[in-house]
């Protein structure tokens, strides 16, 4: 069999050209399951590409569940279920302004999730094992022998430099150009979310969200008595930008809330040119945007993406992160590039719990020096890649026909419809009481 | 010379009453500046007490300025200066809701207490010599070894269950009985107020403070868009009950705000009967109490003093506390105990940062279970009451005749009135000149 040759009017690069020639043959034919594909040596020689180039081009077909690899076999064409499941369809959310109670089935997902007898689909926990904790505690060791006071000190806002020093380095990729002193420290991505609202906002004014979003968001915003207005968000394409220009014009709407890269819960990267929009929408109508970035470098292609801050020519945009998806959730250490909110977020900081721990700041600033973390990043990312595709595969093969489920790029979250006969409550508590814990 | 005997009638501790003879003494001229004492083995034989207790005695004199050791000499009775200062006035503060902004001075105290080039008697930093680094390093140590994966998980509210069994084990001694279901970690006590004032009020509702009172809480206050109205407040019997009785009468106040013990910035510990009454007031109005017990370990006397929440029986004092200023500021570690708020309290934690840093929850816990934790905070409470006097000796030497200066019976915190004609604003400008940073 001949390989298909690549397109080269592609911007993408070199491997996924080649890996969408047969994404193309699987659609149309040409390729079926079970068909063998070219040896990776056979794949180089005919493609005229490296041999690290054809693996590549595997890997990304195996990650998204088109190839598998047979031990002392080779490479065969799998059957794509993921074809066969539907994705997600844009709803036109309550478009009016809502004060948000907090959820109470919220409750029940975390206490489970602390309960280690429960298998926690609900929270966005990865396995434990998946971190470097080998690392991390050695390089913790080091420090708590080199800088034995360390907890003798408070660590004011905006927090350790060099700590700040590594996110700005690594803000470059993301073409940020920012300096360490535009980086306050904080415990976690939601608490940079929570600084971040505070800072724009007062109390009674309206955020525009996506719409599904991350439940902790929407508790977040609810928990400062600020309104929420939902606005429609297609499962690739991100928010309806016509949607939310209606709402900016009706309504004095303060800040917009985007999870950009790694959506949660749509698992979808924001394209660049969707990014660029909003933030020239956003910026039009001077209305400031909280740019959830805490799955960014954890999405399934490389290069790691753009953010809506790498558009941001006015300081509007508030790029929110932490380590608690790639690192460690238990150290609770985030950060926040506040744009022309920098002076609040830090009066914010201060006023609220005076100032983030300062030992895993240290750790994780080692970590980022030594290099390690590109390179557990890059395995996490291959990991979560692959497992989001075997879950994908299995909801196609085992649930109910109707059922609809999200193509995550990033991160590790999915989103599954049920048929509208299916009650999610009544799943939830059935699931619950196998000891399973989801977020219905 | 023979000792004076000691008083039956009073229910202080033996050493303490023995001592309080002496301080008679100094006050009715029978003994003066200079005159030696028995050595302890005459005051014990004497007295009839043990030679601890003749030590005690001494120790507490010492520490309050009376005694001087003279090396191979004895004790001598020393210039009593700090009889000579006046404490602060009680003043009619601004007795109006008000809302504030923020203290921008606060920056600048901030900023300097940041840089190791200042002497920061600006924030209320220990020096972090006097924390049990070692041993606190020790059990990190072996932690890190035991709990290998100890930071892949996220600890969700109410936090760690070991923690919280000491929290609840001490808080016997104030005579509070709780579970350690009853209690909620936070990232420190600040962050304790915070969640309890959002767990009680709302924005633009009215909060009772002392005045004065640490700027910190202000500010957490301020950043909340909640109002505050003053209540005068004594510098031994805390705040004015009648006064607040008046203003709970008058507006419809929410929430009251007490540091019980070694208050900040008067230093006093609040009596038990000034306890009782306040929680008695504030539970008929339905008034709910946050009370700061930060320095409740830290007071100079034993035994530890009890606590508003000691006296609460409807569960509307929310008794907020850390081990910033006993074991370590840079762990981020404190608890709440929200009484009829649990629930909340515990809601709000989740959806501000999640939850509290996981492994610092360990370290502390297993040093409580030690039992190092009472013998540093002896030696602890020791060293602050020694510089706390030391500083009131010089500040009543050195400083212009007017100034009245508070008498901390528990913290590091001194309250410095000076006479009208200095400005306070610009005495900061030139201290900071000359690298010492204080809070005008």
């Amino acid at each position: 069999m001949n390989a298909p040759s690549h397109a080269a009017r592609s911007s993408a690069p070199l491997y996924v050209r080649i890996a969408e020639t047969f994404t193309r043959h699987v659609a149309n034919g040409v390729l079926r399951p079970g068909d063998r594909v070219p040896s990776l040596r056979k794949l180089s020689d005919e493609q005229g590409v490296s041999l690290s180039t054809a693996l590549q081009a595997y890997l990304w077909l195996e990650n998204r569940g088109y190839l598998e690899a047979r031990p002392q076999s080779g490479f065969y064409i799998r059957t794509p279920y993921a074809k066969l499941i539907p994705e997600p369809q844009v709803e036109i959310g309550q478009s009016q302004p809502t004060a948000m109670g907090f959820n109470a089935v919220l409750e029940e997902v975390i206490r489970s999730a602390n309960d280690p007898a429960y298998i926690p689909f609900g929270a966005g926990c990865a396995s434990a094992e998946l971190f470097p904790h080998r690392k991390l505690n050695l390089i913790m060791r080091r420090i708590l022998r080199r800088k034995a006071m360390h907890s003798g000190y408070y660590t004011f806002p905006p927090g350790i430099e060099a700590f700040r020093r590594q996110i700005a380095r690594r803000a470059l990729a993301m073409r940020c150009e920012v300096s360490p002193s535009d980086i306050v420290v904080t415990g976690g991505a939601l608490e940079s979310i929570h600084l971040s609202l505070r800072a724009v906002a007062k109390p009674g004014d309206v955020i525009a969200v996506e719409s599904p979003l991350y439940f902790g968001i929407l508790n977040n915003v609810a928990s400062l008595n600020m309104k929420t207005i939902e606005i429609p968000t297609h499962p690739q394409r991100g928010m309806d930008l016509e949607h939310l220009e209606r709402a900016i014009r009706k309504h004095h709407i303060k800040a917009c809330i985007t999870v950009s890269n790694g959506h949660n819960p749509l698992g979808y990267v924001l394209p660049d040119e969707c990014k660029r929009a909003l933030v020239d929408l956003t910026s039009r109508a001077n209305v400031a945007v909280i740019e959830d970035d805490l799955y960014g470098d954890l999405t399934f292609d490389a290069p790691r993406p753009l953010t809506a801050k790498s558009f941001d020519r006015k300081g509007l945009v508030l790029l929110c992160s932490s380590f608690s998806k790639t690192l460690s959730p238990g150290y609770r250490v985030g950060w926040v590039l506040p744009g022309r909110f920098q002076a609040e977020v830090e009066r914010l900081k201060l006023a609220t719990n005076v100032g983030a721990p300062s030992l895993p700041q240290f750790v994780i600033a080692e970590f980022l020096e030594s290099g390690s973390y590109d390179r557990h990043v890059r395995r996490l990312r291959a990991t979560f890649a692959c497992q989001v595709e075997n879950v994908r595969q299995a909801v196609a093969k085992y649930f109910p026909p109707g059922t609809r489920i999200s193509r995550p790029a990033g991160g590790h979250m999915l989103w599954i419809e049920l048929p509208p006969e299916v009650d999610g409550l009544k799943l939830h508590r059935a699931a619950l009481f196998e000891r399973i814990s989801i977020s219905p």
